[in-house]
């Protein structure tokens, strides 16, 4: 069955451009509200498979979108090796910090059994779907995942763990090589258990020279992919190096993703110019437009649709959809992106 | 007398890069902490221009640096407006928000009194530097100062101002212009008062999409330094956007500043590629590396300074820095950058 996601990741360019939206499955729907509501802790929602995959499937149900992603966190992967990980309502995630010593805690042999719910989610999902759809799976990048076991939480310039992959080098080695372990694993395991394609989310991309970017992020990004195919011949690949700005073209070709996610501060017509010509990319509607709706966003959706139409483009927002985001205008997002107004 | 930071702003290439450091005058040194701890609140020290002329000038006893800047902050300019601004020990600046109707209750024709005392303490900075030292003046671009008066602090996505911007754009553009006029009237008085060059700092430019880079970003820009130079011509201008990324190139053909400070996540040979041959810039070591020191701060600094080699540079880091950085490893950064080890 002819699906124009996958098609367009495989670098087939579509006459309309497929469409999805980062964090499609969330706050901003009534419905995912309501579930939400039932599911207890953030956490036990993504472990429960009847509900994380009600929920992936909800924004479908509404809108026209050509994929299905997982319902899921990126912190299920330092919740699974064993580090203690909180979601705090309104606050973001805790996590208890790692410190060189805890490395050694980190329980990589119960990463699969842990997270046997999520690959149960989507084996569900892909029953559910409609076969022209695409399920897309996902895990967090290695360094976008240290960012948070380091400092236990978020933060604004990822000090934390720069410091630490800095002043204790073999430690940050370690931590990174049991995180491209564990994605590669938990990864294979997504795409055996029916996504179509995988998303590397390197969400915190964009604080590091490019001494710390080649090493920390396009490296370990580069070991992910080639694991995966070595397990998945074929395996399809979107890497969302988040920030990467002037690291893109070099991101690509080092580590052999089949298409790019652009963050909305990615200028079209100069990712154009950077990028090898054919390369699949992603993106960029900034999701600020999206949530003011009306004229400009319209205007920029054009923009952006006509910069990328000679190459294979999914269109998507450069980050995830805001909770306060009204509805009628993903309506409008999504039929101005169809071509339907 | 030869001052090789301004001629270097100038366009005149040194044998030797002249050196600072964004916030030399900082609480990584125990005599500013002296300083600090006796001058009451934050702002009161800004406005103190005897305390404020000390610190200027603390760095320069104690590093072979080119340049001094003046210690303040960029908050003056809404604190001289007549904001509410308050910095909060370990919190940092808290503003009273403000809102559309809050705009006529600004006060631009208070700027200049209001910040007579930091003229002053130009003044004595001038009359006390040694005859080679660059004095550096600055402020906050308006784009960045808007983000801290609509959210009324730091945020990581600046997402109150750009919702502001997107579904308010005529009180945004009146806020703008506001902004526009009061930089042009600081920073001409500050040239006036004895800065011999002035920055722009632009810290926040890193989450707008290109349209809102250009509208945002470069126009404003582009309207200080022209007001700047009909004022007093010939005015040398650094331009920091930090984040720029992508948009360095029309950054700087669009505003016409002399130099680019150039943030660290700008890989040195992709800058070099984008910007005019001959173009001054400054920076851009990670101040992580400084914090962290010894062999790899080396490495990455003979990688800037080659990387830099065919242009006009001033040496620098690409962000503030840290206030646990260690002198010694000041010591040791100068003197690699000076080429005495």
């Amino acid at each position: 069955m002819h699906k124009p996601l996958l098609e367009t990741v495989a670098g087939l360019r579509q006459a309309t451009p497929p469409l999805w939206i980062m964090r499609q499955a969330g706050r901003y729907l009534p419905e995912y509200r309501e579930v939400r509501a039932r599911a207890g802790s953030f956490l036990e929602l993504c472990y429960n498979p009847e509900l994380a995959a009600e929920v992936t499937l909800q924004p479908l149900r509404r809108f026209d979108l050509d994929a299905a992603i997982l319902f899921s966190d990126i912190l299920v992967i330092p919740d699974a090796l064993g580090q203690t990980v909180r979601f705090e309502v309104g606050e973001g995630p805790r996590l208890e910090p790692i410190s060189p010593e805890g490395l050694g805690k980190l329980r990589p042999d119960n990463l699969i059994p842990h997270l046997m719910p999520v690959l149960e989610t989507l084996q569900r999902v892909k029953s559910a779907l409609a076969p022209e759809k695409t399920l897309i799976g996902f895990c967090g990048s290695p360094w976008t995942i240290a960012t948070y076991m380091i400092a236990g939480q978020g933060s604004t310039d990822q000090a934390a763990a720069r410091i630490f992959a800095l002043t204790q080098p073999d430690a940050f080695k370690h931590l990174i090589d049991i995180l491209v372990e564990a994605s590669i694993a938990y990864l294979v395991a997504q795409l055996r258990a029916g996504a179509d394609v995988v998303q590397l989310f390197e969400s915190w991309a964009l604080n590091l020279d490019e001494v710390s970017f080649r090493a920390q992020v396009i490296e370990p990004n580069r070991r992910i992919v080639a694991g995966v195919r070595a397990e998945v011949p074929g395996a399809r690949i979107i890497g969302f190096p988040r920030g990467a700005a002037g690291m893109i073209g070099e991101y690509v070709a080092a580590t052999g993703v089949d298409a790019l996610g652009l963050d909305y501060a990615m200028p079209v017509g100069f990712a154009g110019k950077l990028l090898p010509q054919g390369l699949p990319v992603q993106g960029n509607l900034d999701p600020i437009r999206l949530l003011a709706g009306g004229a400009q966003m319209e205007r920029r959706i054009d923009e952006i649709l006509e910069g990328f139409a000679n190459r294979p483009h999914i269109f998507n927002l450069g980050h995830g959809i805001l909770p306060e985001t009204p509805i009628a205008h993903v309506d409008q997002l999504v039929a101005r992106v169809k071509g339907r107004n």
